[in-house]
C-alpha cells in the first residue's frame, strides 16, 4: 500500500466511525466535487428546492397577500431566529433572522453604544473581516466613537488601561483568514469586568462550534446564514440581542416591520418589544424560507456531535498535509480549543495553488495575500474528502500546476 | 340587458382594444380570483418559477461558490438595478438593486444631507407612508437634522421661506393610501431652485407610471420590488443615484460589498466608484434573480401604454362605481394627471368592506382608518376584472356583508 492508500484506508475508519453517517446525503452535491468552500457558501440541502417551489408556486402565486398570514410570512424572521438561536445556544425570541450581516452590524453598533453613555471606545481585531471595520468606521463617524484595534488575546491589557472608556469589544469568534477559534467566553467575561459589552461576529462559527451565547451572557451577536448555515448564496443574516437588553436595543435602522404597531401606521417610531425591534423592511422572503428549510438539515443533531466531527476533519486533514506534504505552513491552530472549521494554509503562491485545486475538482478559495482557504463543513464533508483533498495538494504542488500560466495572469486582478 | 350587462360589454371593447393585449398571460393567477393588491404584492410572473428552481438546483446547488463569477451573481445588483432604470427612466449606472426600502432611504438620508452641508432641514410629507417617516427620525437623531412637515402641494410657501435650510426634500410619487400622484417635475424643480436635493420614493409608481428620473433631473430615488415589478414577496429594493451625485453620495451602511476593492480585504473602507457604493452585504440572490427574471414581463412594453392601460383601467373603475354605487366617496383625484394605479375607497366600515370583498374573490387591502385600496396592476388586472370588482361591492354593501360579525371580531386587532 502506498502512503495515500494507508491515510484512505484510516479515513474510511474515521467516517464509519462518525456520529454524523448518512448526514451527508441530506445535501445535493455535485460528482467529482471535493467541495470545502461551505464557509463561503454552504451546499444545498435537499430539502430546500421543493420548500422554494412551493413559496413561489402556491405561496406567492397562488396565495398571494393572503400569504402573510396564512403561512406566517410575518413571523418568519423570528421563526428562523428561533431555529438558528438552537445552533447557537440562544433560547427563544432573542435571535432574529434578517439584513446581511454588515446591515446587523451597523445596528448592534450603534444600538450598543447607546447602551453605555460616556462611554465612547469601541475595541475591533486588527484582522477583523473588513465589512466589520468598515461599517464600524461609519458608526464612530456618526456617533462620535474612537476605534481601538487590539487582538482577541490582548484585550486584557487593553482593557485594564482603558477599559472604563469602552462601550463595546466587538469580535469575531473565528477569524475568517487563519480560522483561530477565539476565546469567546473569557473574552466575554474580561468585557464585562470592565462594564463593556461583548458583540461577537459568528459568520464562521454559527452551525460549526458550540458558541452557546446564553450560557456565556454574550450580549450581542451577528452572523451569516449561507456559510455553514447553508441558507443560500445571500441568505439572511442575524441578529441576536440578549434578552436583558432589549427594552434598551435601540437600531437605527427604525423601519416599519420593526413597530410596536406595524399595521397602526402611526406617525412616529415606537419600537416593537423584543427582538422584532431588530427588524427593518420586508424581508427578502424567498432567501428567507429557503433558508428556514435548509435549517432543517441540522434535525436531530447535536452541536456537540457536529463540532467534534468538526474538529476531527480538520485535525485529520492536517495530518495528511503533513504525511503527503510535509512542511507546509499550516497557519490555523492545531490545539482543538483555537481552531474553527476551516484549515488555512500559507503558500507564497496561494492563488495559484487555489485555482489548480480548483481545477481538479477541490474547491476551496484564497484570500489575500498569501492563504489557501479550505473550509470543512462537518454535514457533509467527510474524512475520504479531506485526504483527497491533501493527495490532489501534494500533486499539484509536485507538479507545479500552480504556476500554470492561466492562474498567473489572472492572479493579478481579483 | 342589466346595468351590469352594460358595463360587461364596454369593458370588453376597451380590453379588446388595450395596448397591453394578452400581457396578462405572462402571469400566473390563482382561478375565481380579481386580484387587486399588486400594489401589496405583485402576481407571480411566469417566467420566475423555472428561473428559481434554475438558481436553486443548478447555479447554488451545482456551480456552488463557482457561480459568483459563471452566473455573474456579482453583478446582479447593478444588472437589475439597470433593468429597474427603464421602467423609471434612468440611464445605465444609476440604479442598485438591493436591500429594502427602509435601509435604502436610511442611506439616501444620511448621504443626501452630507451633499448640503449647512443645511440641516428636511421636508417630508405628514401622510408619508410610515417607514420612511420613522428612518427620517432616525437619521434625523443621528445627524442632528430638523424634520418640516409640508404636503407635496405645498412644498412651494415653504421653501420659499426657509429654501436656504433645506437639505433634502423627501417624498413619495403616490400617496400609498390615497392614490394621489404628485407633481415630481414641478416639485423637483422648485427643490432644486431653493438649492436643496430631491428624493422620491418611487414604491408605488415605479412600474406603472412615467416616472422619466433623468429627464427631470430627480437627484435620489428608492423604491419597492414586490409590488408593481412584481419581484415576490420581500423582492430586494432599489436606489437610484443620479450620476452628477455619485461622487458625493456618502452613505452610511458601508458593507465590504460597497468598497472599491473588495476583495482586497483593505483596512480601510474607500467606496466604489458610480452606484456600487450603494452596495452593503451579499445580497439574498434567490429573491434578487427572482426579481430579475419577474421584469422580463416588461419586455417589449412601452411605459406610456402601461401608464395608459393603468389610467384607463381606474377611470373605467371610478366609472362602475359611480353607475353602480353612487354616493361612494373617491378618495383618489379623477384628474389623471394627479392618479396613480390604485382607487382608494372611503368608506366607514372599510375593514368589512374588505374582508367581504376578499371572501367573494376580490382582493384588496384595507388601510387605517377607513380606506378601502384597489390596485390596479395594469400587466395583468383587466376591465373586465374592475366590472366585476364593482358589482361585487355594490352587492356586498347591498347585503350588509361588511357587518358580517367575522370581521367586526378582527377589525379591532388589525
Amino acid at each position: 500500500m502506498t502512503l495515500s492508500d494507508d491515510l484512505r484506508a484510516s479515513a474510511a475508519e474515521l467516517d464509519a466511525a462518525s456520529p454524523l453517517v448518512g448526514v451527508r446525503d441530506r445535501f445535493e452535491l455535485p460528482d467529482g466535487v471535493i467541495y470545502l468552500d461551505g464557509n463561503s457558501l454552504g451546499a444545498l440541502p435537499r430539502a430546500v428546492p421543493d420548500v422554494v417551489a412551493d413559496v413561489v408556486r402556491r405561496q406567492w402565486g397562488h396565495d398571494l397577500i393572503a400569504s402573510w398570514n396564512e403561512h406566517d410570512w410575518w413571523g418568519a424572521q423570528t421563526r428562523v431566529g428561533d431555529a438558528i438561536g438552537r445552533l447557537v445556544g440562544a433560547a427563544p425570541g432573542q435571535v432574529l433572522a434578517g439584513d446581511s450581516t454588515s446591515v446587523n452590524l451597523f445596528k448592534c453598533y450603534l444600538a450598543a453604544v447607546r447602551m453605555r453613555p460616556g462611554r465612547r471606545v469601541v475595541v475591533s481585531d486588527p484582522g477583523v473581516f473588513p465589512t466589520d471595520q468598515y461599517v464600524l468606521e461609519s458608526a464612530a463617524r456618526l456617533a462620535d466613537l474612537e476605534i481601538v484595534h487590539a487582538r482577541p488575546d490582548e484585550v486584557g491589557a487593553l482593557l485594564a488601561e482603558r477599559g472604563a472608556e469602552v462601550a463595546l469589544v466587538s469580535y469575531s469568534q473565528v477569524d475568517y483568514r487563519t480560522g483561530e477559534l477565539w476565546d469567546l467566553p473569557g473574552v466575554t467575561a474580561a468585557v464585562h469586568e470592565a462594564g463593556a459589552l461583548a458583540l461577537w461576529d459568528l459568520c464562521h462559527s454559527a452551525g460549526v462550534v458550540e458558541v452557546d451565547l446564553d450560557r456565556h451572557e454574550v450580549d450581542l451577536a451577528v452572523g451569516c446564514g449561507y456559510k455553514y448555515l447553508n441558507g443560500g448564496p445571500g441568505a439572511p443574516a442575524f441578529t441576536y440581542v440578549a434578552h436583558r437588553h432589549q427594552g434598551a436595543f435601540d437600531q437605527p435602522l427604525t423601519g416599519w416591520h420593526g413597530h410596536a404597531r406595524p399595521f397602526g401606521m402611526e406617525g412616529s417610531f415606537e419600537p416593537a418589544a423584543g427582538i422584532e425591534r431588530a427588524r427593518v423592511g420586508t424581508p427578502p422572503l424567498l432567501s428567507l424560507l429557503a433558508l428556514e428549510a435548509a435549517l432543517t438539515a441540522y434535525d436531530g443533531l447535536s452541536v456537540a456531535d457536529v463540532r467534534a466531527q468538526s474538529l476531527s476533519l480538520t485535525r485529520w486533514f492536517v495530518e495528511c498535509v503533513e504525511a503527503l506534504v510535509p512542511g507546509t505552513e499550516v497557519a490555523t491552530p492545531l490545539d482543538d480549543a483555537r481552531r474553527g472549521s476551516q484549515i488555512a494554509l500559507r503558500h507564497p503562491d496561494a492563488y495559484g495553488v487555489v485555482q489548480a485545486l480548483i481545477a481538479r475538482g477541490v474547491v476551496g478559495d484564497f484570500r489575500v495575500p498569501d492563504v489557501v482557504r479550505l473550509g470543512f463543513a462537518p454535514l457533509y464533508v467527510t474524512h475520504a474528502d479531506a485526504t483527497e483533498a491533501a493527495v490532489h495538494l501534494r500533486d499539484v504542488l509536485a507538479a507545479g500546476e500552480q504556476h500554470d500560466p492561466r492562474w498567473a495572469e489572472r492572479a493579478t486582478v481579483t
